[in-house]
């Protein structure tokens, strides 16, 4: 199951994706046994770990192209004995090359290159793949819904989630708020292929025009 | 008007009430000029500071057992030329004592006797008196609800606010939270005085029983 | 995996627990595949689904003493062809007598005896167990903290969620607010046997007093 | 004082901004007894009326493209005996034609012509001057924060508020959100005018060369 707790994972300064929203963010990817997922801006790898249990027979490919944070999430992987993560030193999208498919692509951190990574995931994802996008500012959260927004081969739907723990302090408990984050859930389709017919009145179809084979996409004359 | 930007205040390492709870409180508790207010758990101040502006004509008596509070409500008051302030050094309910009645109780820290607080503020209270309460814990929330839930005397509303503010990073904005207060805004109301009438029947009333003597709301003659 | 679409569900007019609110309960409880699992107030039995898929060779008992509520529990188990739901037409916690052991509870609706289906729920329950409690109303959330508190055999986290959906309008996604709730997970514990070993040393062995009979608790000469 | 309860105004099937957000949005406009404020958007004219209050020397211009929330202002502005309200029946930007001046901005619905809203805004607005954009969407949160980000006469404060009102219910209070607002607030400042000083030593001065007279913005030689 999901929601390894927070102070499992080695951290040191680099931040971390809190229980609650790994938790959420897993479940809505649906991670199957063999996907291949890719953590982009993994931080201390604690998404990746999880996502290398679910994907217990595929790989997770994860992006960070900050030293500490490989450091770190190749700490993990080791701690939590997980030999299905590939780590890639490199930023995004450019650090996606090594990547053969993708299945799920957890974004957190986009470094400004939110719709250069989503048309860089969109490559490499077929039908029936999912983005999960976690975002901590409102400029991501906007670009990627336009980003969305203008596919129709994608749905999505998005929440913002705020978590505040109740910290307990002897016989009180204190709200402390987490930050809020939005997350953003979209899944590819496989667009319908717009048959084109054309109608005509009986007149016409009764002269015998030798009518052109038509299919989708081309031009009258056939060509494309 | 209400809302003094955080940093114009001193604050030391003092917590203080952040400008939109800070805001919503004063708007809830509907100071007027002559008012006099108590700001128990008074901390830097802040509240204290616009308390007193608004009640201009009348006192703001700010407790807090702190002495580095006690410090810096002095120098917060000093600061914004405030000398209708009076600070009182002492624990609450104790520190009451000196406050000679109250129109509006601002009660934030409260050291774990919100009821004996209560209590003690409603005795200086007239009908008329608010009472607003910031709590920082669900323990306190549920305590003050069930003491205004027993009073047949008092009115009330709560809500919880959480503020996120957005931090300004280059082109993007971060959301970073504040922890959630809850705000419980009590009004104090004349108890309608309960009138006795004992109906008697026509026989009774015929015969020249003495009539009972007479309660408040009756006509001279037992009617109303 | 957990956390199937609001819309998949038969709903009626029984409130039904969300999407985001179910992933991070079933994540929370942790839920074995041979558990005894009680969902007490199930209301649609949303949760009831979910968990009977990861208790696949367990059982999921749902309580509800709303008759429509259990008839849409039915349905629901039906269509997601669930045949490890056993449901209890009954309030709580009367209906547990026919529970014959407790790994998991997870408590929604109360109906106003948290404490009593807590102590219910405990007796069935070994260490190693798990109870999660939603909670929409501060005074159950301090009602269930209240009672973990006084044991010393559970250990608790808490938190309180905020969904705030995004509703697609166009091109633009209006923020829409989920009730919030708060989500509190307990854990049973062995206590520690506290044994008392008293050293002696060889000279005092070797002597052959007749030792008193010693229990945990009591000074050396009997009394306590 | 500002924080009229949301019972109190008169409101048919138009959307309102509720209390707790109306208070936060009036203290942070910072109003003057005769201030020029727009109200866009204007609904019910909630906002209208407590900014009228305020502005009681001035003018509130209630812009709505509505007819029935222009009906419901003009019995807002009777119902509270406001004589100081001019309501416009218009979209914006177009129905600001008719308003002098503005001294503060109130600005809730934009009906996707935000920037355009923003510019008219401006061009009536010196410096001192507020906006306070209430979003409830996040494409019109990021379309404001990218006009501010760009003026370098602006500058901007701005955070997400979230209300979650406690519904007694008997012995309960239970959890009710409101929808959360983000409420950017900016203020128009005066840009410096750089003015080039120029330094020479002693024995240039000495020499009697007529010096070019200089302008702000103008290179040495007197071109721009």
């Amino acid at each position: 199951m999901i929601g390894i707790e927070d102070e499992k994972f080695i951290r040191g300064k680099v931040p971390m994706t809190k229980q609650e929203i790994r938790i959420l963010t897993l479940a809505k990817a649906k991670i199957n046994e063999t996907d291949f997922v890719v953590d982009i801006g993994a931080g201390t790898g604690s998404l990746s770990v999880e996502a290398a249990r679910l994907a217990a027979r595929g790989y997770v490919f994860a992006i960070d192209r900050d030293e500490t944070a490989v450091d770190i999430i190749t700490q993990n992987a080791e701690k939590f004995s997980i030999d299905n993560i590939i780590i890639i030193h490199s930023e995004a999208p450019a650090g996606l090359i090594s990547v053969p498919r993708i299945d799920v692509a957890l974004i957190g951190g986009s470094g400004g290159k939110l719709t250069e990574i989503l048309n860089s995931v969109d490559n490499k994802m077929k039908p029936g793949g999912r983005i999960v996008i976690n975002c901590i500012t409102m400029q991501n959260l906007v670009t990627g819904l336009d980003w969305l927004k203008k596919r129709e081969d994608y749905r999505y739907d998005a929440f913002q989630v705020q978590i505040n723990r109740l910290q307990q302090v002897g016989d009180y408990d204190m709200v402390k708020a987490l930050n809020p984050i939005a997350i953003v859930t979209a899944k590819k389709f496989q667009l319908k292929k717009v048959t084109t017919v054309i109608s005509m009145s009986d007149a016409i179809l009764k002269e015998t025009i030798p009518l052109p084979v038509k299919k989708s996409g081309e031009k009258a004359d056939g060509t494309k």
